[in-house]
This record gives structure tokens, C-alpha cells and sequence, in this order.
């Protein structure tokens, strides 16, 4: 069996100081194995995004590294932000990537929290793809009010007890959630209107909460300024929900109110196979092998 | 330097023979740093296409293995084909793959042609980006009459004297063209009538050679039985004149005589890059670098 390579995407609670952030970006890039993709900080949220990619057999231990350098770096009763958080390590999702299964990524979140929970003793909830009860694949209800909420319920609340480790936050360092996920597509449409009702009512048209598309989360926003407005996307899982279909439905909605879409853009990284996916749409191929992309069929034959 | 990967196309004249040409394919794979991505052979041709990939410092070695097992198994006076040609490895040419300038390429065409020329005392010809007269970039203005021809005229016609080697035809591999060009698409676009003239007047709207496009090659064919026709092509420089471009032309031309455009297809290879030409156009993408890519990510970071 290949060692297949696992994105890694942590949520760190520290956007402000860079030399914590380095800090711990070197502590995980430690790792052999690792390959940093992108470090990206907010100062507003104070909190970083960290985003790399692991052969399967390293990740727990890059996991570990990365929970340790947020314990030895970040004081949670210290930290205030726009973000909602309950860990200096606040999230840390797997993301499978080329033929990995989902399952793959499920066993290594519950190894990963286990090792955490025993060595660092920090509540770990799992979350996601990984969760075990239904109500946890939504991050949103385990975070629910944060590290001082959860600092207050967790030893009294049987229902927010973690799935690993002690009944009782960390000092500094709070709880963690670890999951697993598909890999997401950060994606905004720019509407060529200001009237940002016709952007929400776009919005409301396509994402799943308000019965649209199954893997799109989405709002209107306003764009001051700048004559346009803005439907901002998560896609989460782009295989099932094609960004080709995200698209078409758009430029019907956008063409049904007279509103001509301007431009979009990929905020971070995209997968190949949804570029892909694109391209075949707009040259209509079909019978079309992925293998027939050059560089595709080099990665095979090397 | 890195050792950087260039793509090799060499045409041999035999498409019937399995036992053949999987010798002369085994004896190219068999140079250090091959990868040999696709054969396809013709049997009406006559003539088969062995495609590979080789680090720059083994181009050369492995033209040289491809000419001498061409001359080792192939005789010229005993073979017919529909495609014209006038050598065993009838032509050679180096495509430059990712940032390769295509200088390079016209160097190790010009470095193989005097080895070819050295070693086996076969006439050879420099041809499109190598060629250093500009009636030889066209490689049919070289192969003009085929083999047959050739043998005739070389040792009189000082017009037609080889760049390297003797003025006189190698007596059963012939000569042999050696060039460098551009990776090249070939692309078909069907269209939704069985009206051939159709076909044929979008095909004289796009291509080059009758006032269309500049690195278009097109042709508009009859498709008998299938109620369709279609327009079948040659994209000669994809970064230059954009599979988009095309795509764009064909269904305003289609779109004027009231014809859908029912599918396309690629056959053989196409380069990612143009993959990604046709999903910025589809997504809309403005301010898109490649780099966001994930699986190009992590090409580089690696």
C-alpha cells in the first residue's frame, strides 16, 4: 500500500502575534512528511489557518505536534477575537485527497484524539464525517458559547461530556474538536447589481438550509462601493455538488432578475478534478478520460 | 538546474506488425528516464506513434535508440501506407513540457539530427522550430513525393540537401525529419446536422490557413450514418490561440447557421493548462493563479 497523502487544515486561536504563528508552523513542519501549503492569519478573528499535506503515516504524529505547540504557545484565557473558539487548537480536520477514502481520515481523527486527550489531557470532540452522535457533525453545536461556556458546563452537563479525555477544559488550552471532512471549495460569485436583496435572494435560491443545493452553504452580501454585490460559498463536497452545477444555477437566478454575473473567484485552494470539471462543461466534452490530461498521466506512470 | 521533462513524438513507418512495434517501443523504453505514455498505431497508415516523456539530459540517447532500432527493423522498399512519409522514423520531434523554453528543443533537435546523420548515415532534415530555412518549418514542403521521390532527387537537386548527413537516401530507412515544436491539441467538434457543407464552411471560418485563426488546423468531415458532421482540428499553439477562443468561435459560427453543438473530443493528450484555460472561462475566474491548484501545490512545494 502507497502512504497517500491527507490534507491537514487546523484552526489555530492566534492571528495576531507571527512569532507564535511561526512557531508553530515550524513545530508541525517538523514532521517528516509534512509539506506546508499556506499559513493563513486573520487578525480581526485572531486566529490562523494552517494547511498542509502528510503522508497517512505521519499524520497523528504531525496531529500531536500540532496540539502540543498550541498548548506550549497560546493561553486561551488571554485570547479574544471575532472568531468563535474553545481551543488555542480550536479545530483539526482530515481531509482526504486523491483515492483515500473517507474512512481512512474518520480512524485517523479518532487515533489522533485519543493521543491528544491521553498526552495533553484536553477534551476532544469529534466532529464531522468522524462524529458519533449526529448532533456533533455540526461543529457549531459542540462549540456552542465557546471556551467560557464550555469551561462552565463541561464537568456538569452530561450531554457536552468530550468523546475523549477529561470532563473538564484544559487551563489554557480548552477543548478541541477533530474530524474528518471532505476537502471544501471556498467559492464567491460577484453579482453586477448593488441591491444586495437580490444577492440574498440568490443565495437563499441555491444553498441546502433554505432548499437548494445539497452541498452548498451561501449568503448575500454587500459589496459598499464597489456597485456589485457578492454570493459567498462554501461547496463541501464538490463530487456530489459540481461547481458546474453551483454555476448553472447561479446564471439562471442572475439571469431570471436581469442581473449579469460579473466575475467569481476561488478564495484559497481548489482540487484539480473541479477545474476539471469545468473545463469538460464548457468544451461539452464527453467520453473524456482524466488520464488524457498530460500531467495527470505522468504523476501515473512515474 | 533541475533536469527538466520534454515530450518526444517520434512517427514510424510500420502500423501492422505488433512484433515490431513493440521492439522498437521496447528499445526506446529501455534509455534511462523514459516514460513511454501512449503508442497508437494505424494500420491503413501503416505508420504508428509512440509518445514519451525524458529528462532533458536523455533526449538525445533516446532519439538515437528510436532511429537505430527504426533502421534495425524497419526497410523502407517494402512498405506502403496511406500516409506519406520518406523515412523508417519518418519524423522526431522534442516538445517543450512545463517551463522548458522551446530554444532547448531546437538545440537537442539539432544535436540528434548530427548524431542521427554521424552514426547511421541517414540524410536529416531540421523542421517547424528547428528549421533553419523557412521553407522546411513546413515538414511537407521536406517530405514532398515521399520516399520514392526522395531517392530520386537528392543526389541531384541541391535545393533539397539535408541539414546533416549524405545527399543520398539511407537504402532502406530513407531520410528522416527532426524537429521541435509546440505540445498540439487535437480536438473535434460535432455538430448537430448531416449537412457536410456545413461542417466544412465553420471549418474555413476557424482555421488559419483560409483567414481564420491563427494556430487553428481544421477540416470539416462528413460523419456518414450518425445524422452529425463534424469539424476535426489541430490547436498548433494552445498558449498562443486558446482552445477558449476556439470553443467561442465555433458555437457563434454553429449558432449563425442554426446548428447545436452537440459534444467535443480530445484525442491523445491534452496539456492541463488548457484544462484550465476552459474552466477559468466556465467558472469566470478573474485573478485566478494556478498556483491555487491543490494538486499544483503540492508539484511545487515537493
Amino acid at each position: 500500500m502507497a502512504d497517500q497523502l491527507i490534507e491537514c487544515v487546523p484552526n489555530f486561536s492566534e492571528g495576531r502575534r507571527p512569532e507564535v504563528i511561526n512557531s508553530i508552523r515550524d513545530a508541525v513542519a517538523a514532521v517528516e512528511g509534512v509539506r506546508v501549503l499556506d499559513v493563513h492569519a486573520d487578525a480581526e478573528h485572531n486566529r490562523f489557518v494552517l494547511t498542509y499535506v502528510v503522508p497517512e503515516s505521519r499524520a497523528v504524529a504531525s496531529g500531536l505536534a500540532a496540539a502540543r505547540a498550541a498548548v506550549k504557545y497560546i493561553d486561551l484565557r488571554t485570547h479574544e477575537g471575532a472568531h468563535p473558539r474553545m481551543g488555542a487548537l480550536d479545530v483539526f480536520p482530515f481531509v482526504p485527497l486523491g483515492d483515500v477514502p473517507m474512512a481512512r481520515c474518520v480512524e485517523l481523527a479518532a487515533t489522533l484524539g485519543e493521543a491528544i486527550a491521553a498526552e495533553l489531557e484536553i477534551p476532544v470532540f469529534l466532529y464531522e464525517e468522524a462524529a458519533r452522535r449526529p448532533d456533533r457533525a455540526n461543529l457549531e453545536n459542540i462549540r456552542k458559547g465557546g471556551f467560557e461556556a464550555l469551561r462552565e458546563a463541561l464537568p456538569h452537563d452530561p450531554d457536552r461530556r468530550p468523546d475523549f479525555g477529561p470532563a473538564a477544559v484544559h487551563p489554557s488550552a480548552g477543548a478541541m474538536a477533530v474530524g474528518a471532512r471532505r476537502p471544501l471549495i471556498a467559492f464567491n460569485v460577484y453579482l453586477g447589481t448593488p441591491d444586495p436583496k437580490l444577492a440574498k435572494a440568490i443565495a437563499k435560491a441555491i444553498r441546502h438550509s433554505s432548499g437548494g443545493l445539497r452541498y452548498v452553504k451561501g449568503l448575500g452580501l454587500e459589496m459598499p462601493g464597489t456597485g456589485a454585490t457578492q454570493v459567498s460559498m462554501n461547496l463541501t463536497n464538490y463530487r456530489a455538488t459540481s461547481i458546474v452545477t453551483v454555476m448553472d444555477l447561479i446564471r439562471a437566478e442572475a439571469a431570471r432578475w436581469g442581473v449579469p454575473v460579473l466575475r467569481t473567484e476561488v478564495v484559497g485552494l481548489i482540487p484539480m478534478d473541479a477545474m476539471l470539471d469545468a473545463a469538460q462543461a464548457f468544451l461539452q466534452l464527453r467520453d473524456f478520460s482524466r488520464d488524457q490530461v498530460l500531467e495527470r498521466r505522468l504523476l501515473q506512470s512515474s
